[in-house]
């Protein structure tokens, strides 16, 4: 080991980025890419055309971003308070900070509140994985508890205990994903009464990446949660993960934390113009989410015909399946069978935390994964 | 103060982006802006349109990019050997590490080895500001040394002491600049020797952001130095500051670890796209630096006639002035007036650490930069 890197990175592994591209395994060269949460569609080639002109016509390339922000913040304010019903003015840029994706937004936020042994970090799997590698490579100590089996909730009677019991240093924050990966849950009532409880000395990160499946948000809280935090992406239903722009709302006095930790110039250029033009032309890029909505009604209920499979009710963009208990033994190398098998059939989903995560796709791959899985099973 | 935020991060204050763009004072619309050293050059248009197709008709903006990098590290190895006359396998992918910009790597760097009180970090100010932000963000501890007022090499007696004293705890990071911002001057033969000398157990941070104007890197050093990294970046010479791309060079061992840290989708696929295309047009775009380096010659010269003024000398694409010695009283009040005549007269420049930092510009702008300065140190 190198004698000045921290021996406690040496345990740990990283996020492993496209698992999908990572095996040696040959696969035919169209795949169904249903393994990542992404939105199925590109952007319409006139908004593609109308970056690639603002590209050769406004953006310098020899100069540095905008690292302020402003006019995008401001229209993330605007579409935030449309799309919660919220009063114009209930959110300004005052209350957004932006990231290199969420990604970064996670990590300034575990950098202002717990590095340094300052904090513990509270997380109930499964769940994002991210949450917790971003905390270990910042050296800050991940309690975890699990939820219930059924329907996905959080154990909260072990998650006060590990609050009670966790003093050294004490759980700073809390991660929560709404609605949740993998599981597709959204927040039951239980648990936001239970966020509500809990002591402001703890920060409560609601993580609304999949907002746009589930328009469910908790957006109206802010305003009596000064140690809330919700995060946003337009990775997925603003069809962007390529340009890797998220945000996060909550009170003024908490955003100035976080614009003090984040990198000055985190934003190319180009994300921000493309992050302003997605949200310019919301409408269009939206109109594809009922379409989502009605597929992953027919996804779930066609995968709930198998015996074997038990598949959760879903508010995100993605459903997740596992096998009913008892259906098998070795679960996992089932699991990973299928996996692979599906792989090699030309569909892409994503093996985790004994289950899983299939994205919808448009209609076309949606009836490969179902056909594709049909002659999987069969043949398993 | 939020309970949950860690106090110290109160009395810190961030890094201002585009100090420029953030005064009151009108400026006229078309500005010179010679003060963040960057080409005053964007890409030519035959290129912005190869990256405007590659976007319209490759990149899908759905997707997340490409998370592993090899493309874009193999091309940076290539052009690292090459323009370091090393062989063609010198360095290899396996050599290096991308960021979002080197303010990504210079966190990374912090994060593996400094966090939760493992080290401190030793600077020689005057130097980039950043590696002592982002270190104080972190919570680390900086220690800081001085500068001999002649020719800016770093009191190496004084950092001798600093790490001999410094134990709670130790010095675990040295970052120097090669050539230093904002004072221009590249390494010395006697900082060279301490580095090489220093313990193993202390990580070497060498930042060259600026070696293609000096042409002078320390690359063919690592395979003895398995402490040292050499930074880099496509901001300057590159031509591509909008689009946030930094690397770093060192032993496999260590950018193993650096790629352990880092988030897994750092660097969005058009800004992939256009590091990738501007090595490929390495040549065509550094064809503008011999004319950068004769520019800064001819400022140097007519710089150096002002009775007043005292001129470093300049490995970088900028130049560094200071008042000489009891040349006046309130030096600092004298070059904030100047900045300000400057800046009102149409060209931005950096008053910092008590000079005038002022990038090379066009020839035309240089021109106007020399005959403002005139006016202004007329009327001052």
């Amino acid at each position: 080991m190198l004698p000045f890197i921290r021996s406690d990175l040496a345990k740990f592994s990283a996020y492993k980025p496209h698992p999908g591209s990572s095996t040696a395994e040959p696969v035919p060269s169209q795949l169904d890419r249903l393994d990542t949460n992404e939105s199925p569609y590109d952007l319409p080639p006139e908004l593609k055309e109308k970056l690639a002109w603002e590209y050769q016509q406004i953006i310098e390339t020899n100069r540095y971003p905008d690292g302020g922000h402003e006019t995008l913040k401001n229209a993330i304010a605007l579409y935030v308070n449309e799309s919660a019903n919220l009063a114009p003015s209930f959110f300004t840029a005052a209350n957004i900070s932006v990231g290199n994706g969420s990604d970064e937004l996670i990590r300034s936020i575990l950098i202002a509140s717990c590095v340094g042994g300052e904090g513990s970090v509270l997380i109930a799997n499964p769940t994002f994985s991210m949450y917790g590698i971003l905390a270990q490579t910042l050296g800050i100590p991940v309690v975890t508890v699990g939820r219930n089996e059924a329907n996905f909730e959080i154990d909260l009677q072990a998650a006060d205990k590990a609050i009670e019991q966790t003093q050294n240093p004490p759980i700073r924050v809390i991660f929560v994903v709404h609605p949740n990966s993998p599981t597709a849950n959204a927040l039951t009532a239980a648990e936001l009464a239970w966020l509500i409880n809990l002591s402001d000395r703890i920060l409560v990160v609601i993580d609304e990446a999949y907002f746009e499946f589930s328009q469910d948000t908790l957006a109206s809280e802010l305003p009596q949660r000064p140690n809330w935090i919700i995060m946003r992406t337009f990775s997925k239903a603003f069809r962007l993960a390529a340009h890797r722009v998220g945000y996060c709302l909550a009170q003024q006095q908490l955003i100035a934390i976080l614009e003090k930790v984040r990198l000055p110039y985190n934003l190319p250029s180009v994300s921000i113009a493309a992050a302003l033009i997605a949200l310019q032309n919301r409408q269009l890029l939206l109109k594809s989410i009922p379409q989502t909505l009605v597929e992953r009604a027919k996804l779930i209920e066609a995968l709930s015909q198998y015996p074997t499979l038990q598949v959760a009710e879903s508010a995100a963009n993605f459903v997740y399946l596992r096998l009913k208990p008892n259906a098998l033994n070795q679960e996992d190398d089932y699991l990973i069978n299928l996996t692979q098998k599906l792989r090699t059939a030309g569909t892409l989903v994503r093996h985790i935390s004994g289950g899983l995560r299939i994205t919808v796709g448009t209609p076309e791959e949606n009836l490969r994964t179902l056909s594709r899985l049909q002659t999987a099973l069969t043949n398993l």
